[in-house]
């Protein structure tokens, strides 16, 4: 097992998007699922599962979906782009260093697709309920803890690894081509294979710019 | 900084919900969260922010919201647990280690609570809309990955720390409290003090009995 501190897989882990050709062994992935299942859920309900897809004509379908999805999106941000400074950011970016249809277009060629599943019979929750204050971000909050820890662990096994969840624009289809069950949502789709571009460090917006003492707005640590 | 290594720091991550009264330093803090900052979100746009509380008189407030909730809560659960498995092992934990009601009634003199916040107007999308297919998986992706580079962060500085939200029954409370504008919601609390009971290892489900491959419910790998 590597010896990558937490704090350095923490500060390089990035979002990896060109891979090699080189394959990912099983026991790579079986040492990333279990990084995911060390994560806290509401009352240690565990509602993960995962699909491990490797088979190339399921990642040609899936990766047909996900194309389709992106040109929704990059679409959708483009237009928000004309009023949101975040958004403006973001196509900034692709500017500088080329749109993201590279990746989209080349998901299928990943050795490796995660999808992680929500088994919201465990949580007992069925659906999403806007109506129910707390419900949704308490049933996500059982699932994305556990994407982290996998995204870290790639990480630290030398792996990269990017959390994506267009899919779920197409999510129905999705569910019927691997035979998931009602109860069953997908929440992420994690490319995994090994990296043909550097990890970290990130760019972020620092952090005193996002802390905030006591109450909103208060910038300043009292005393 | 500790040099902690990444796996024995997910390995050993665990909910600690008892604490010593050893006052965390500021810079733990802000270690903790600049951990957060870290994390992968759509687009980059970063919509996470903080707010550290260690004002006794706001941590009562909300700690009696909080008591409030986990009671519904555990009413909740316990009604559950008559049909639901994941549920009744949540109920046969409780009666092993004794209710977790000690945690909830000590909210209020753990050192720090960190309400981590999600600043929807940096996504573009001011509300869960379960019609829209993907955007309350995507908003949520967008966020939760940084909490739980909190829980490894304070892990990794040999603080203890939970992902809790059943604040968020009362969030429209604790955001008047706090001055927190409508664009924001609230998506965890988290508390954190030095620990008073060990680390992990935690018990989980294997993970081979979560682990599909190709398609859901195929355990065996091809091949």
């Amino acid at each position: 097992m590597t010896e990558i501190s937490l704090f350095e897989a923490i500060y390089t882990q990035r979002s990896i998007r060109k891979f090699t050709d080189e394959p990912v062994s099983e026991e790579a992935i079986a040492q990333i699922l279990e990084a995911a299942t060390k994560a806290p859920s509401a009352g240690n309900r565990q509602p993960w599962e995962f699909i491990v897809i490797r088979d190339p004509q399921t990642r040609q379908i899936i990766g047909d979906y996900y194309l389709k999805a992106f040109r929704e999106y990059k679409a959708r941000v483009l237009e928000q782009a004309k009023t949101l400074p975040a958004a403006r950011e973001q196509v900034a970016r692709w500017e500088r260093r080329g749109p993201p249809d590279a990746f989209a277009e080349s998901l299928s060629t990943i050795p490796v697709l995660i999808l992680v599943c929500l088994n919201r019979e465990k949580l007992g929750v069925l659906h999403d309920d806007p109506e129910q204050p707390g419900q949704i971000p308490s049933t996500y909050a059982s699932i994305y803890p556990a994407v982290q820890n996998m995204l870290l662990a790639a990480r630290g096994l030398g792996l990269g690894s990017v959390l994506t969840t267009l899919h779920c624009r197409y999510e129905q289809e999705i569910k019927a081509l691997l035979g998931i069950p009602d109860h069953v949502q997908t929440v992420a789709l994690i490319p995994i294979g090994h990296p043909a571009v550097r990890f970290g460090p990130t760019t972020r917006i620092p952090v005193q710019q996002l802390t905030h003492y006591e109450r909103w707005g208060a910038r300043k640590e009292k005393g």
